[in-house]
């Protein structure tokens, strides 16, 4: 049986919260737990230098990501886990592929698009004002990124199936100019992800400042969950489940079982701080091992560093012959 | 006495002609042979790709400039003589420049907005029609393989000269944002340096389909010299020195003794037939050796290969310690 080949990358400009979490890391996990899956797993560095000219910022986030993945039980035997600065072939793959990805396709791109619409809103006189390169030819990078590997499936966000769509277009192009290569991925919109909202009931996300970060003490957790945005109704009036940030948050990390018996005590009227206290313990129950463990890498970077270095052997090891070939097709060989 | 850096690369696309000889190959050899003068040069096969789709010409290409340039007497132990694709590091840092380039500044390229106008002026619907992004960013990947040596000086030819600035640009703001990194690179328009003219009179240029190969053999040199353009006055009639593809090749050859000679012949009224003779025995004579080397070279490719494997160590040597720095600077680091 053939593994399939699910590939997914995490941009390191931020710590990891709540959301991130439910919505990404662990079912990320649990994905690559499955025998008839083969996980690649990578700090996207290079992306972040797209957005982010922090570097402190970067380090800081880099670090913090690979603990936590590391920290949620991620298993680094099993998955191929490594940090994209620390493949150079991804790199050179990207610029191969940007010689046969048309101009007109990155104008398409959405999010190059709303900040042109933006611009042009604010009467500015350049349209491309402040937009990059970078944040430009970002779909490029992105290709290279899932075909380096032949991924077959990237689990993706709404706003990503485009570019999906766009590495599907360029690794096709490739292959008709210069001869079969690649692999056409697909996006995956995982049906069932989730989009916890944050501490105002919009959805969590460091853009807004409404997040509770993954990984923060007991005693912070504690303040931030009594800190979630609820409404005036008292103790003993019945509260509406399908409109309280709280709940959405608790069902993130409960059974059906435990929903409906929450669902239960909202319209019993569990008081909000009564409540507040059951999620906090609900989910700092969760958490507590893992945040032990979380605390215990950031103490050992050398450790984190090693396993990093071992997952980039471990992807070069595909890289590298895949980078020949492609390259051998498009004439750059050894003189022979 | 700190040597100045000079770099030049050859986009590896098509077979040196006579022209490129005078134009870029000699002048080159000649100066990285100057005590105060410290050269890179290599073969631009990642550049090839923006426009050659084409595997077994860029291969033969490669082959026969890295002959010609060693059998002109480049002496790889004295230049650094590299295949850009190669030096990874390279690739890496075209990446990290793209990132802090503006998008608004390769609008602006000449190249770029030439074919737009193309576009454009053809109706088309798409004025980005046929444009791939390798040649939208190309000036990006300039800009890496300059700064990637720090190199202080870079001879190009006026249609090179605003992608020095980009360069400089890109420089400046990678240093403004990160830290001090990278050095202005200064474009070198050599005054001296020839364009020659092809047998029809135009630029000799491959797009002509107008040149003489450097290394044909010594009868298709004969040939090809006699199918230069010439007028139709007879032997004895005076001919005008300045208006004679003949003698403008016949110059790039020649010291200035030898050019006043021909230029007397010329007004004296020498015949076409023997002004021709004359002028393939003086270039025949320049070439004879070198083309014989030529031979040989291609005949080992082994050593070509060798040649630019130890080329790209000392390369490396200098782009490994540079990009790690860059890297640092940007936050993409070791885990601490």
């Amino acid at each position: 049986m053939t593994k399939e080949i699910v590939l997914t990358g995490i941009t390191t400009t931020g710590i990891p919260h709540l959301g991130n979490y439910a919505g990404a890391i662990r079912p990320a996990i649990e994905a690559s737990l499955r025998d008839d899956v083969e996980s690649f797993l990578f700090l996207a560095d290079y992306h972040a230098l797209i957005k982010c000219h922090e570097p402190e910022r970067v380090k800081e986030s880099t670090k913090a990501i690979a603990a936590t993945w590391l920290a949620c039980g991620l298993n680094p035997d099993q998955v191929t886990f490594y940090r994209q600065s620390d493949i150079p072939e991804i790199l050179e793959l990207n610029w191969i592929l940007t010689c046969v990805c048309a101009k007109g396709l990155m104008n398409r791109a959405h999010a190059y698009k709303a900040l042109v619409q933006e611009n042009v809103e604010g009467n500015e006189v350049d349209p491309d004002k402040g937009i990059t390169m970078g944040l430009f030819a970002y779909p490029v990078l992105m290709s290279a990124d899932i075909l380096m590997f032949n991924a077959q499936k990237v689990p993706v966000g709404k706003d990503q199936i485009q570019h999906l769509e766009m590495a599907r277009d360029i690794a096709g192009r490739f292959n008709h100019i210069f001869g079969q290569a690649f692999t056409l991925p697909e996006a995956v919109i995982e049906e069932s992800s989730m989009i916890l909202p944050g501490l105002d009931g919009r959805k969590m996300s460091k853009s807004y400042n409404n997040t509770i970060p993954l990984f923060e003490t007991e005693k912070k957790l504690k303040k931030s969950i009594n800190k979630i945005k609820t409404n005036l109704l008292e103790p003993g009036e019945p509260k509406d489940p399908d409109d309280s940030a709280l709940f959405e948050i608790y069902s993130a990390f409960s059974t059906p079982e435990q929903i409906a018996e929450m669902r239960k005590a909202y319209e019993e009227g569990i008081a909000w701080g009564e409540a507040k206290k059951v999620v906090f313990e609900h989910i700092n129950g969760q958490l507590a091992e893992k945040r032990e463990r979380y605390n215990e890498l950031m103490a050992s970077p050398t450790y984190i560093e090693e396993t990093l270095q071992a997952g980039a052997e471990k992807a070069r090891a595909r890289a590298t012959p895949l980078l020949k070939k492609v390259k051998e097709l498009t004439g750059i060989t050894a003189i022979k």
